[in-house]
């Protein structure tokens, strides 16, 4: 009887690691769907098996893997970034838009339009080091909190997607992130945050260059746009960096539809993800209006699509990573 | 006595693998220089280690891993393809410089300059969608052949060279191309001709855009360059696709230059390759002079900087794995 006990314990701890849940913050059909997939591309011999060479995956970042709300997090960067300049300089404070950005008045800085927008992001973002950019993207990291819940911005990733990177790699996939925001931005903490090291980190850019500063050389970054990773714009990136179709996508608004249609067209066993953000209380319900995740087609066409629609608030029993990080 | 040959044979059986030599077709200096720099690397505990993530290797393709003349073979498709195209449609020839190259005309071809030769790569290379662009490359590596050698394009590559991507990816290393030739023109074959998968070729490109077509998405290739990676724009494309500073750059003209100088700055166990053409007779000899690959700076300052030249004639015993596949 013993022995039977402890061979059934055996058993249990070599099996632990195949039998254990691969999401365990995933609850309903999305995870099913999910794993279904993930399961049919990675049978050996199954008819939708793909090899592990073309399991690509690839990802938007705000509102996908992490929160976008009240505003992208790279806008609250800028705008503390201009904060931090002025305190040093005050002389840059020369229009409304980089008052309002120096005294955290978002509303003010709304009020000077695209304009004043684009007037923040130059001054936080260009005509600087491309090492002094990240390291100022570090510091802020390091210091800035969420206003509603007081989290590290890197925190505020979404557990449920971290566990579903994870899990996809470990599966042999190959995970990169698709995003509209700024591709060396997000390399800071993208590697730590999610797993996916600088090369798998694809974004918009502006036009940077190499110089010779004090016999060092050094990438600099200029202020003009070289590439918008939005909307068209995605599949075009994908093509560019990664030079092949992934068999997955997830994203959460219409600047992903066509990264979610490139993907999903064609033969084999292909995967689109829509996270719908459906939770006022423990995050945010936002979806057909407003001024960022936009999301009606891909809402209208998901189901026609056979894309897979995440309900934040039924299907994910966990939202961010750091609410465990206590 | 039995016995112990058996056990010396099984000890030599067991060691092979590690006792190998990992660049068979090298031999001198140059060949230490290396092997002593990736041992001093992956050695766990070493003064000179680096962590795996971090052991990225840059190597110039044209004249670095393949051969380059008498022109570019890029420029060889792009006239072989003008010939093509005109054979079906001979109203495309509306220039001297088109005629040219359908007529195979290499010298009447450089009669009409810059010019011409942007013309010739125009209609080769631009307003076709990516998958036909691709295909169209396939098809011409499978039936053109080398004037000089007889040999395939994708079997002039260096026997030395594709053993040491080997070798780095064996310890290690990521191995990316970054050249001046097109990005989707060397994803074509690259996989195969040297192991690099697509995600690591780095090159220059050309607009592209996405499109639906008979409710089909296609990747287009459009008019205007979008990038240009030669010279400065080697690190450039090097922090814009990899995000990481290399530790080992392989090129043969100063148009690596750059990439050379980027790698090898810094902190750290650092290396620097230059192939130099010395070997008239198997391959070609050529440096600071000529229409291609011309070496002066990367010659000059070599030594100083502590670059490692490769002698093609002495330090390699063999040239072209097409030599090696009959
Ligand atoms: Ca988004
Ligand atoms: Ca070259």
């Amino acid at each position: 009887m013993r022995l039977f006990v402890g061979a059934g314990l055996l058993a249990a701890a070599w099996m632990g690691p195949v039998m254990a849940d691969p999401l365990p913050s995933w609850q309903g059909e999305s995870k099913e769907k999910i794993i279904s997939f993930v399961e049919a591309v990675s049978e050996v011999g199954g008819a939708d098996y793909v090899t592990p060479a073309d399991r690509v995956a690839v990802f938007d970042n705000d509102g996908t893997l992490w929160a976008e709300q009240p505003v992208y997090f790279q806008l609250i960067f800028a705008v503390d970034q201009v904060a931090k300049l002025a305190a040093q300089d005050p002389s840059i404070l020369t229009s409304d838009a980089l008052k309002a950005a120096a005294a955290g008045d978002y509303e003010a800085l709304a009020a000077t339009g695209k304009e004043g927008l684009l007037e923040v992001l130059a001054a936080s973002h260009t005509e600087v080091s491309l090492y002094q950019f990240q390291q100022d993207v570090s510091a802020w990291l390091e210091e800035a909190r969420h206003p509603k819940t007081g989290m590290r911005y890197d925190e505020m990733t979404y557990q449920p997607m971290v566990e579903l990177l994870r899990y996809l790699r470990d599966e042999g996939f190959q995970t990169y992130i698709v995003s509209g925001g700024g591709i060396q931005f997000m390399r800071v903490f993208a590697e730590d945050a999610y797993g996916i090291p600088p090369q798998q980190v694809i974004g918009s850019s502006i036009t940077s260059s190499y110089e010779m500063i004090d016999g060092v050389p050094v990438i600099m970054k200029g202020a003009e746009l070289f590439f918008n990773d939005d909307k068209a714009g995605k599949p075009v990136g994908i093509m560019h960096h990664i030079g092949k179709q992934p068999i997955l996508a997830g994203g959460n608004s219409d600047g992903d539809f066509e990264m979610l249609e490139f993907t999903t067209t064609g033969e084999g066993a292909r995967l689109g993800v829509y996270v719908h953000h459906t939770d006022a209380e423990r995050e945010w319900a936002y979806d057909r209006e407003g001024h960022i995740g936009v999301l009606n087609r891909g809402l209208d066409e998901a189901d026609a699509r056979g894309w897979v629609l995440i309900d934040m608030k039924e299907d994910w029993s966990r939202i961010f990573t750091g609410e465990g990080a206590e």
